[in-house]
């Protein structure tokens, strides 16, 4: 490695390095990928208090620094929490390896024999924040599509990210692979991001995880592809065919559960025809558990809500809040989700299967659900294993992201000396 | 339509109209797209009296600037070039419309199902060169789609595409689609075309037809996503296992057939063993079918071959020329096409099922070949029925594009009051 001060050369390094380790990850046999992440595992629980130390580090510093408790919790490592890492690569491990999967497959009357498979992207970079372990989820996602990665953790995280690298490094080694397949930038300098938006040589695509104002960051300056989501502005509308019991357990749920989580609910609509029966129930029950309810003037009646103002349309709040208005029908419910929502998940609570069916075709976000709680937009609850985001732009990856949507595809055609007329 | 002088208001209102009907096209009933392409391929037969006068005004304004010859080609309509184009319109119309089709479902624990189906793109943005026919075939292949498209043509071909496109709207009219489905840019100012490239908020994805300089500008400029391929560095090997028949048959059609399409080989492998047998006939036959044969030294002997020079490598001819070299076996090809391909079409003669699968695997072109000619690289022969470009990037769409990649998805989830634990 270059001198850490030369920014500019030692990220050209990393790229390099990434870009050939790629090249081998290609037709790296699936057995040999599972392998390292196996022994990825075995290496960050034998290597723990290894990994608990580099994080007291982190968050004395992140104490001194004075991180807000969210943060800090973000940051804080547990035995438990690391536990849940092991977990989670092996879980990546036991997964199928997509890299080389037949996606479709025909014959034409050329005689050509025509097959449709998964390749990986080749290098992606991935750039965090607090939590360290993006460092794991990100690196085994990566390596299991076949793809080289370059791990750009938040500084806070610094010593907490190197730790757990140090450990998937051990795993790539046990297996024969390239240690540069999985790469961490080897210093907390911020010029490190900008380098890694314009390296269009090396980098194939950027997946930012964190706050607003990275992926906001992330998304205007990038010079190479972008999978994320700037906000969960996430909606759920009551239909006038809306089952009581079900509105009000999954509404709940969806503020509730976790509110700081991007499928959390922002914007209650109700019908008009139930603002004084299940409207009214919901609402209460949401400033009973503690939400306030920013309610428009149809829905000020309800004791307890709070008036909104114009600027609550349309906003993620990550927090107990909660904006309410009345919609005349699906159609207006649909217009207003149309002009505040983000594309990312959007609910519809009806036993209509119709009204249903009009709003699932005439919205377009990454996630539409039918009676089903917004927080279960998740990659782990779609049964992808694990996730290294989640994306609403609908260039090829969408929704949760997972080790499939990292891959882009080959054609490989078969003839038996089939010429051209 | 502003005053035609003021391109960026001009731009900016086809922008506007597009993403306002492609709001619409997303939920068309297929039915409704079909009737739109069958009505426009009844008015472009219908009008063809009309179209084939605007395009001699074409030809009279492209000899006066000096066409090439194979320019004035590509710009030229016959009553025959007419009826491919209707041909073209009503195989489109037959496809299977890809929007909401269930590309997979699956049910999770948590009851939920979920299903990822195909949604539109939203806006297509298609800048082309002299052919005026691109006009009806990426028109049609964006509705299919559902997806509004904004059409800049060729100044050279500025009358004939504007005939063509009044057809598209006689259909869309007929079927009572937006008019603004497929719209026209009005004027030959090429202020258009950088206005476009930086259509952020309202054009989801440029694909450039046409020359290296048209593809390239756009590459480099676009601040939108692209597909499109830059060359055609196509590399056919002969490998020591190749059947000498097919090897020969198979050359000679991926050289020869058209030299000027983006699927005709540029460069031949010929490994060691076979200097003295079928490579020197293979040689042979192309001389003598008029093609430069610039050869490397070991195939310097075979008569009536030129000395290659190191530009011949990675150069793409689209002309009666052929670079010609020996290799050591299948790493040495494969190592030669990483460094000088352009990922869009490659081919391996050989009988030997384990050397074609290393050639298969380790490469990462759009398209792969085995005992095929190259010249398979469409579309058409990939059978779906039309394409709007070929691409060689790996996001999102790669290799030929047909109405299928011009969509994205999203997931439908239901439950039956599913909250998440």
């Amino acid at each position: 490695m270059k001198d850490l001060d030369d920014i500019q050369a030692v990220m050209a390094t990393l790229g390099t390095q990434a870009k050939d380790a790629a090249a081998e990850l290609a037709f790296a046999p699936a057995e040999q990928k599972r392998k390292a992440l196996e022994a990825a595992a075995d290496a960050v629980w034998a290597r723990r208090a290894e990994i608990l130390e580099a994080n007291e580090k982190d968050m004395a510093f992140g104490a001194e620094k004075a991180l807000s408790p969210a943060m800090m919790d973000r940051l804080k490592l547990t035995e438990d929490r690391i536990q849940g890492i092991v977990d989670g690569l092996r879980a990546v491990a036991a997964q199928d390896d997509p890299v080389g999967e037949v996606l479709t497959e025909w014959d034409m009357d050329s005689g050509l024999h025509i097959q449709r498979v998964r390749t990986p992207l080749g290098v992606v970079g991935v750039i965090y924040e607090s939590r360290p372990n993006v460092t794991a989820d990100a690196g085994a996602l990566c390596l299991k599509s076949g793809n080289a990665v370059i791990l750009r953790g938040g500084s806070e995280s610094f010593n907490s990210s190197g730790a757990i690298h140090a450990c998937l490094v051990d795993g790539l080694r046990a297996a024969g692979l390239p240690e540069a397949a999985i790469q961490l930038v080897p210093t907390r300098d911020r010029a490190a991001v900008s380098e890694m938006l314009a390296m269009t040589d090396t980098i194939d695509v950027i997946v930012p995880r964190g706050g607003k104002g990275l992926v906001g960051l992330v998304q205007r300056e990038a010079r190479v592809p972008v999978f994320a989501h700037l906000e969960g502005i996430v909606h759920i509308y009551i239909d006038a065919a809306a089952d009581p019991e079900k509105a009000l357990k999954v509404v709940m749920n969806a503020k509730t559960r976790r509110t700081g989580i991007c499928g959390a609910a922002e914007c209650l609509l109700i019908h008009r025809s139930l603002v004084d029966t299940i409207g009214q129930g919901v609402i209460r029950a949401l400033i009973d558990a503690g939400v306030e309810v920013r309610a428009d003037a149809a829905l000020q009646k309800v004791p307890g809500t709070v008036p909104a103002s114009a600027e609550d349309w349309g906003r993620e709040y990550l927090d107990t809040i909660i904006a309410a208005r009345v919609v005349d029908d699906v159609d207006a419910a649909i217009a207003h989700i149309r002009k505040y929502g983000s594309h990312h998940t959007d609910c519809i609570l009806t036993e209509d299967d119709a009204v249903a069916a009009r709003f699932f075709q005439r919205l377009d976000s990454a996630i539409l659900m039918r009676n089903a709680s917004t927080q279960f937009a998740d990659g782990g609850e779609f049964g992808m294993g694990a996730e290294i985001g989640i994306a609403t732009g609908k260039m090829h990856a969408r929704g949760p992201v997972g080790a499939a949507q990292l891959t882009s595809f080959k054609y490989l055609v078969t003839g038996d000396g089939a010429v051209r007329g």
